[in-house]
């Protein structure tokens, strides 16, 4: 086992930087160092670990690059050499220690084989509050009792795709930084806002006091069209809504929202998945017009 | 383990029917008369059993419900009294044996703890051919390479729900008879049509022939936006032709499309889940103009 701090210079093979983390090869599975990365499932199966919430883990190249980009400072890397080549570029500038092992001492650690090759950690930074992501948002998403960690996952994805600058939670939500969520959203989950609302769903009053209009999203027949609800929104901030597949928003949520959107949808079909039904929204939002 | 013929009609609580299939309690999960549902995971390892492709699982209440409006004929199903009262009006016309079991035997038969607590077996019936299932559609989704069963059954769902008449598959895709495809469709795989292409994709030009403009999904942003392309084809038939996650179509597929379409996407993303950006297609496609 050694160190070296960063490539080696002579290496003609080597890519075009002047420094980078320091590398450790890892070869003992039970190596301390690496207790970030360690039986990741136990971990999942107990998100709320002794002093906090857990770490915010990254996996695979681009997750990672996605969390170097982000609020989240990086405390340690694991990864085969292939992919420290990969990340080289990327952690020019991190000074967390990387720690270099083969896919088989990899999987002795993480408890299972991992075909991404990279992982990295991070402590949870303090949270944003409402008005803080609600700031210079003009498009933001709410949930309510999305307790799905891949539907959580995807419409963080789907926000970053489609220009949505902030997710707000009302109650019942599953963890944003929970792996799976993370690894789903292919990072979104660190980069785009969110919130958690305190009072619910009394805090909607923040949104409409910074101009929101809230849009809740039903299967209702005889709620409006979002092709006909969206287009007159154009020049103001937008919320939409939308609650768990089954049994929707709350009755309560729904009566603070300004107006009732859906989807038209097919006969004999009954609903989409919440995380189309919200990319479906999200798209129509930023849809140009004619 | 007693056979029942029908519900009793002495039954106060019973429901208001005069038929339904032959009930029989299973209390020995080694019961052969269950193996259709055995170890349904390792079965899932070997899709291609001897003889054939495997048979067809249907999941939950609403998945055999779908099962029952389906061309795929049940031939037999094991689930728990609780879901037999639920589908006991659904089961008014079958003749395919009902095996009863509590919980724990149907995890010893199956291999693991089912909560969905009923399921059903069908045959694979005859594939339909391209020029069968593009026989009165008017919006068709072509599928290249989407080799996930969950993305496959994500766009079976999201077709069914947003007015797709049927799904084409070119090279490279999955089964949407597995049964974790079948589940996430919510049973759409066995009610929205499909068929194999068999020249790929050369295939292409049935759908031409019989009037199809067929339009690639591509990230390209020199593409023409969806919102674009649409609505000037709202009087054709359209095939909405996408790849799978990252590789996106073959050059030679794109080639033979009529026109490339994008979604508008916000810088610093890449691209979207292939059955959510499908979705976006088909939302478009059926988007009420103005």
């Amino acid at each position: 086992m050694h160190t070296l701090s960063g490539p080696n210079p002579d290496d003609p093979d080597g890519p075009d930087v002047t420094d980078g983390p320091d590398v450790t090869d890892i070869t003992d599975p039970a190596d301390p160092r690496v207790d970030d990365f360690r039986d990741l499932n136990s971990v999942d199966r107990r998100p709320d670990l002794p002093g906090g919430k857990g770490l915010v883990i990254a996996e695979g190249v681009l997750v990672v690059q996605r969390m170097l980009a982000s609020r989240f400072t990086p405390r340690a890397f694991l990864g085969t050499d292939r992919r420290l080549t990969e990340l080289r570029a990327d952690l020019a500038a991190v000074d967390a220690p990387f720690y270099r092992a083969d896919a088989e001492v990899m999987a002795e650690v993480v408890g299972f084989h991992l075909n991404r090759g990279v992982l990295a950690s991070a402590a949870r930074p303090t949270e944003l509050t409402v008005p803080q992501v609600l700031d210079g948002a003009r498009t933001v998403a709410v949930l309510e009792g999305v307790n799905d960690h891949e539907n959580l996952g995807s419409i963080f994805r789907n926000a970053a795709g489609l220009g949505v600058d902030a997710v707000i939670f009302g109650s019942g939500c599953a963890d944003p930084l929970y792996r799976r969520a993370v690894r789903v959203s292919m990072g979104h989950a660190l980069l785009v806002p969110y919130a958690r609302a305190r009072h619910w769903p009394a805090d909607l009053r923040l949104l409409r006091d910074n101009g929101f209009q809230l849009l809740a999203m039903t299967p209702n027949p005889k709620a409006e069209t979002l092709a006909a609800v969206m287009p007159r929104l154009a020049a103001q901030k937008v919320a939409v809504l939308v609650g768990a597949e089954g049994p929707g928003l709350a009755e309560s949520t729904m009566r603070a929202a300004d107006v009732r959107v859906r989807i038209p949808m097919s006969r004999g079909t009954d609903s989409l998945n919440v995380a189309t039904a919200a990319a479906l929204a999200f798209y129509e939002r930023s849809r140009p017009s004619g």
